[in-house]
């Protein structure tokens, strides 16, 4: 990596807790130049707009986000104990970063807003239910999970209800939300096996 | 009502889907002169500042929340139904006003940010946990639910799975994910029913 591309590497590093803190409109390119210590035209070099800056500093809490809670599944057999292990992953490491789920936080900000970024998370939602439809769709072939189970449904239910719970668990600084999901959501998970 | 409580009302009124669509930070009290078209004076002649205006923007929306989702629960009779009743409301009318749900667009805007609409939210969400496990308590000194069931546990999950699915309905412009959280829930909800 040649320094212009290590200075833009920072730049977006600096600006992700910034932005998924503060939200979109709640960070100014100003924000962002005194929390890199660069000059307005250090940061115009690299991005031409705030909005160039916020699409790619999504795409990099994104992948941090999608590392952190999925990583290692592949060494896990068997789909009903895939879908417990990324709900655990969840539970115990809610955020890659400072203001909670990435997802979440542009999701709302962005759902009246920012088209880019509204496409963006759209986008990271549909990757996230096909990973999840995925699993599913694999216990049901592996005789695992009931042929009946809405694999949409499920994955649906399980992002939702994961994503709303951190809300909770980050408004009531408490950890009980998440916990509570976890404990439903298993008791769901149970109602999926098939009938022998 | 005299003038000035009739213009102070309007203010809230044409401030609240401002706020609910932009965020605490994407709406300025410029948005707010220009939409309501009164002066500069005209406004903080009733609002201090915008923090002040917030909050009672704020209290505007979760009232009219609060009322259109819970209408007439009082004549349901029987937890379960109850419960099923509220659901369905959040689930049939997700949102008082454009933006969607006040208590979770605020929640998201303010759990880094502005500490009186931090502790508006987090008192809004205590209570509407209240009135649910209310609801479940009942049941369950009728022999109805389980007395196993955790009453905070379910409530915490009702309003997390219904928020999140409301954040992923309004990012997909779909109902979908608003009727598999409802399915869902009336999954969880027949594992609460008391064993004869
Ligand atoms: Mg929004
Ligand atoms: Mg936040």
């Amino acid at each position: 990596m040649n320094k212009g591309e290590l200075t833009r590497q920072r730049i977006v590093a600096t600006a992700a807790p910034l932005f998924n803190q503060r939200g979109f409109a709640g960070c100014s390119m100003q924000d962002v130049m005194e929390a890199t210590g660069l000059e307005k035209g250090g940061i115009y070099r690299h991005f031409a707009s705030k909005e160039e800056l916020a699409a790619e500093v999504f795409e990099y809490c994104l992948a941090q986000a999608v590392k952190l809670r999925s990583d290692g599944v592949e060494n896990i057999a068997g789909a009903t104990d895939k879908l417990r292990y990324l709900i655990s992953k969840f539970v115990d490491e809610p955020s890659p970063l400072p203001g909670g789920c990435p997802l979440l936080n542009t999701a709302v900000d962005a759902d009246d807003g920012n088209p880019v970024l509204r496409k963006q998370v759209r986008q990271a939602f549909q990757d996230w239910r096909k990973r999840l439809t995925g699993i599913l769709e694999q216990g049901i072939a592996a005789g695992e999970i009931d042929h009946e189970v809405s694999a949409r449904q499920m994955a649906n239910t399980i992002i939702g209800t994961l994503e709303g719970a951190l809300m909770l668990s980050r408004i009531e600084k408490s950890r009980e939300p998440l916990r509570d999901a976890q404990r439903s959501l298993e008791t769901l998970l149970n109602t999926l096996r098939a009938q022998p």
